[in-house]
């Protein structure tokens, strides 16, 4: 299903070539499952039909993540959550996506007190024009010709532009919060102290984050380490003596969550610190 | 002067062409000041050798940072520390450089408690083989051709490695390290809580850093705002509604350090939490 605009289209799913039929109320009679991902626009106005409609919407935009009616799932995180839902199911924002299930091990274990992440997002969270663009600058910069830039507002060629979404009036920008609030509903923990500052750079595929965390009680890199592998889809890339860690040009294309670059971060006191690096596939 | 096998070059310095002779101890007779930068194991063997002959040595690489006897300087910061030179000067690492002033103004204003620091670093930082490396690979890329990798373990072109210098026992690179122990002797706050993650990303020049700090009194975003305008060689870009902040490609050339993304933390009760983005060219 999608906008009228693209009805009449033939696409290829599954090996099965089908028709593109225009996204109406009615067209959602008799559907089980509606996966989402047309934008906060699109889900705000069909999702509800569908659901009215007996269909199970899983929503990949922001519209309805928040709504204290929709249930926000990371299907390792919080499955219980999804018993109470009314039609619409939530998926986070990608860069909570990968951070969740690494903050759930911590908070099962030894609780979780404060949270700080930065991240280093590629041009695919964006979308396609996005990765065009940063195709594109690269091509000039290799032919020696001048970039231009309308995707983003500044060149993201050989550049770091922290800005991802649109600013708030706290002046974080809502890809910051997102992170913030989607975490807190996530984990249960609505008044987790946590920190992001979201940052695109020049990587086509895959998301990578720093993180520090001030856990509750005292936990060692390799207790660390033993948690993380324990998590389904979580996998461990730590040996950074052989230069193993988490790379976005190993993640993209693998469904798991990387993480690596485990150790005890020295400015929290007593054992209570942990540094790490997360890095998924975000498409 | 340079190694012996540099020696008869002719360079071009301030319009005047000279001829590279050989950096042998009798070289540095009669010189005032001598600004070595040529690596750590080049300023051990001869910066004592060139002091030993009343010349002034400023030494830009790790060697003597850390030398109690030896001033680890950043001109804004701790000028007063050169009084006690015994003919060595250092200055730090670039990530640091970039850094101190800014936490100085907050230091003085309503003190440090606990800095998170994750770095967005250039490959001109490693070095000129550095910026080919990059070239090469983004060349090959736009030619459809496989990359290549010398410099660094893994691609650099569309990727972030969070490796930057050898790694120490304790699982951070010497990098991370570096901001850590110089950050404290230069701030001259040796129990400065501060952690660090350095992260190599495809850009050919300026770091950028993304800075959570806990202060030791409340401190709001104006005023920071004020403090850091206040310092010389920091320059404020903070208007994120007209996409102004600090970018790597703007800082470029500069000689200024740009701090932008200047807001509350939540994370910190109190109103005593900030996060920077501080970006600084680092040649």
């Amino acid at each position: 299903l999608a906008s009228g605009r693209s009805a009449g289209r033939m696409v290829s799913v599954a090996g099965r070539t089908m028709e593109v039929v225009e996204a109406t109320p009615e067209a959602f009679i008799g559907v089980d499952i509606a996966l989402f991902s047309a934008g906060g626009d699109v889900s705000r106005q069909l999702a509800p039909q569908a659901a009215a409609r007996g269909a199970t919407v899983i929503d990949n935009s922001s519209a309805w993540r928040m709504d204290p009616s929709v249930p926000l799932v990371v299907s390792q995180v919080n499955p219980d959550d999804l018993a109470a839902h009314e039609g619409i199911i939530a998926n986070p924002n990608c860069s909570t996506m990968q951070l969740a299930p690494v903050l759930m091990a911590l908070r099962d274990a030894v609780g979780l007190e404060r949270v700080i992440v930065d991240t280093y997002q590629s041009v695919s969270g964006t979308g396609a024009r996005a990765m065009a663009e940063l195709e594109g600058q690269i091509r000039a910069h290799a032919a020696g010709e001048p970039k231009s830039a309308s995707v983003y507002p500044h060149p993201i060629a050989f550049n770091a532009i922290p800005e991802i979404d649109v600013f708030l009036d706290n002046g974080y920008t809502k890809e910051e919060w997102k992170v913030v609030a989607e975490s807190r509903k996530i984990l249960h923990l609505p008044d987790l102290r946590l920190s992001c500052t979201a940052v695109r750079i020049p990587v086509f595929i895959s998301h990578s984050e720093a993180i520090h965390i001030e856990t509750g009680t005292p936990i060692t890199p390799e207790a660390a380490r033993a948690l993380f592998a324990a998590v389904k889809g979580v996998v461990v890339q730590d040996d950074p003596g052989q230069h193993v860690y988490p790379l976005a040009s190993h993640a993209a294309g693998h469904d798991e969550i990387f993480v690596g670059r485990i150790r005890q971060d020295p400015s929290i006191p007593d054992g209570r610190g942990l540094a790490l690096w997360v890095v998924s596939d975000n498409v």
